[in-house]
């Protein structure tokens, strides 16, 4: 589609925007962003769109899907995606919000990596409509002439700004010499890249600016940086991460997708609708204004956003099938259906020990000891509320842990 | 010459060790460097003494000189002297003791200040029994990945612990990035040589200390490092440098040397002694006591100063014609001799212009003043005190400032 009406680009450029800026924490900046749009959609020229991403080998969860998201927006609107995988970068691996310097990949785990990545990807972006580049094959290339050209770019007060690193230094913690290294090659990806728009998280934000910096200093319009939100996991007070199991991952079965969506609080009910689904914003402030007249029951609305992100990442009869099967055995309390098995490994086992430790059903000790006392533990549907019980383990034994947690012994 | 006897060994040792140890302000460290003679002692194997030269343009002076002297020890003493051209390193230019990122050096620049440089240190030193080598030539070669190997080795608190990188950046004066990469290109460059022994000036600890830290993490065994003094300029405060006027080039003239060395203070004369010639210590220490219990003339004493430079940088004969030079104009007021000649643009000139702009007898308008308040400053024998004075230029009128300053007009 090509506009030559002034008007009409003028249109084109505020529709595209205001898609696009949806769910963005920040855009540096607005203006530069509309003459970039204003010029692709005039010249009939896509924008080139980066995302980087570092191959640390990791499942993909919908923390990870907010950037990859906002990408398909970019996709559907025409424009072109990159998807820069850092092969040379993800060696060296960046700090970011971590105390500790990371260890340095083999080129073979970081091959590995990938493809585990790209699979996971290919459930929200189609491989085939974007563009794959890897940062190995222009920064292998460089000699130590082209390092120092990237490093006399830069000041050391400015690097020791970034926030992690300022932090580290203050708490005398180590900062190698080789993590200076990131934000800089990240940047230097841009350029080679020549991107319009670099997508990252908030703690990306530093290493965006410096592809800004560069590209300047190269001759090139500055890449537009779009800073995207960290997202809360199912606790709604961390950031959502594996190793803090507050996570849903892109390949959870459609069972547990709409079981975890079930369990987070309302307010970050309206989060996820906003963030991870497509749902238009007048639906959800509609959605939220029945809730609050109680013409909408607050579960109700959760179990339509379980049915919108099992669509998203299944398909629509999986999300009808997820919805049944929870209401079967959460609201009917029909245990007439498939419910996720467990392997035990002891036959008599605390109570604790079971919710912890064996089922890891819950993260901690003292998580369980309240959910016991409280009589949140139920054994076959039976209260057990004495935090000291040994349970004996027998097959088929139903195993619940609050309202939304269940698990059948196999 | 090699030495079986345990005994002559350890003789061997403590006399190359006292030889080498003169004038030097600190060895790091001393039994390493025992250690490391008695291997090369005991096994005939010459250890390796390294030199770093950044080919920044300069005309040598006796500062430059003291480890070139040093140097020119160890190669009397048999030990295999490396001369290392930074080819590579000299482009980049290390900030030590300056408050300025320095510029890059063209290629051709560099070539060309190495041949000058060259060319000045063959009055020191045999060019052809030391080993001059480039670091270019393995510097070029590093990738991408082998500076990441570099930088991983080092935090950056230990860089910014440099005290110039800690001055700079306390005063909020940029440091560029591209400086951390100096003291680290030259520890790797002793790596690369397998040096022994690297020797540098006190502002180069730091560097120096580098070349241990990377050895030691490749297996080598750590170099010793030498740290040589500063040498005081002329008026026996500041750093003996080109740009304060206070240095005696390695090229001056036999009497330009020989009258320079007469103008320092007497403690500077020591100090001169002990640095910069060969005269033993005891031979110093006896002057010393001479000349306090009055049997010497400290002027005696300074012009055996002169005569043993002049022998050092031309030779024999033209040492004792300086001194008679000097003596003719200097002390017997002879002028019938060969004086320095300068060519003036103007006619007619006020004396302050005449002693600073015209003919740089003085380096300030304040000191000119002070010098004719004084009646230092003589045309043709003649005190002209009053600061205001014009003089009339005529060709052969002899230009005096002070006692050790005399030039001819053309």
């Amino acid at each position: 589609m090509s506009f030559t009406n002034e008007a009409e680009i003028k249109k084109e450029v505020e529709r595209q925007f205001d898609i696009l800026k949806r769910g963005c924490d920040e855009i540096i900046n607005e203006s530069e962003f509309k003459k970039k749009l204003e010029k692709s959609i005039s010249t009939n020229t896509p924008l080139r769109i980066k995302l980087g991403i570092d191959p640390s080998g990791t499942d993909l969860h919908f923390g990870h899907a907010v950037p990859l998201r906002k990408l398909k927006q970019f996709q559907d609107l025409g424009h072109q995606v990159f998807f820069l995988i850092g092969t040379f970068t993800g060696r060296i691996g960046d700090p970011t919000g971590k105390s500790e310097t990371r260890k340095m990949l083999s080129a073979e785990q970081v091959q590995e990596n990938i493809k585990t990545y790209l699979d996971q990807v290919s459930l929200i972006l189609d491989l085939d409509k974007i563009k794959v580049v890897y940062n190995g094959d222009w920064l292998e290339k460089l000699n130590l002439e082209d390092v120092l050209r990237l490093l006399s770019q830069f000041t050391v007060s400015q690097m020791i700004s970034r926030e992690d690193f300022a932090k580290r230094l203050s708490e005398n913690k180590p900062v190698s010499l080789i993590e200076f290294m990131y934000p800089i090659l990240q940047g230097y990806d841009s350029v080679e890249l020549r991107a319009d728009v670099e997508l990252g998280a908030t703690e990306q934000k530093f290493n965006l600016l410096r592809g800004r910096d560069l590209q300047k200093n190269a001759g090139q319009e500055q890449q537009v940086c779009m800073i995207m939100p960290i997202l809360e996991g199912l606790d709604g007070v961390e950031k959502m991460s594996k190793s803090l199991n507050n996570y849903i991952g892109v390949k959870d079965s459609p069972n547990d997708m709409f079981g975890k969506v079930m369990s987070v609080s309302d307010d970050l009910m309206y989060r996820y609708y906003e963030v991870i689904t497509e749902v238009a914003q007048e639906e959800i402030a509609k959605m939220k204004e029945e809730i609050n007249n109680g013409t909408l029951h607050p579960m109700e609305a959760k179990k339509r956003l379980g049915e919108e992100v099992v669509k998203i990442y299944h398909n629509e009869e999986e999300s009808k099938k997820a919805r049944e099967w929870f209401e079967n055995v959460f609201s009917k309390k029909n245990l007439d259906v498939d419910l996720p098995e467990v392997e035990l490994e002891y036959k008599e086992i605390g109570v604790i020990d079971l919710l912890v430790r064996e089922t890891g059903l819950l993260s901690s000790t003292s998580e369980a000891r309240r959910l016991v006392e409280q009589g949140g533990f139920k054994i076959n549907d039976e209260a057990v509320k004495d935090v000291k019980a040994v349970v004996k383990i027998q097959n088929g034994m139903v195993i619940r842990a609050g309202k939304k947690k269940i698990v059948k012994v196999k």
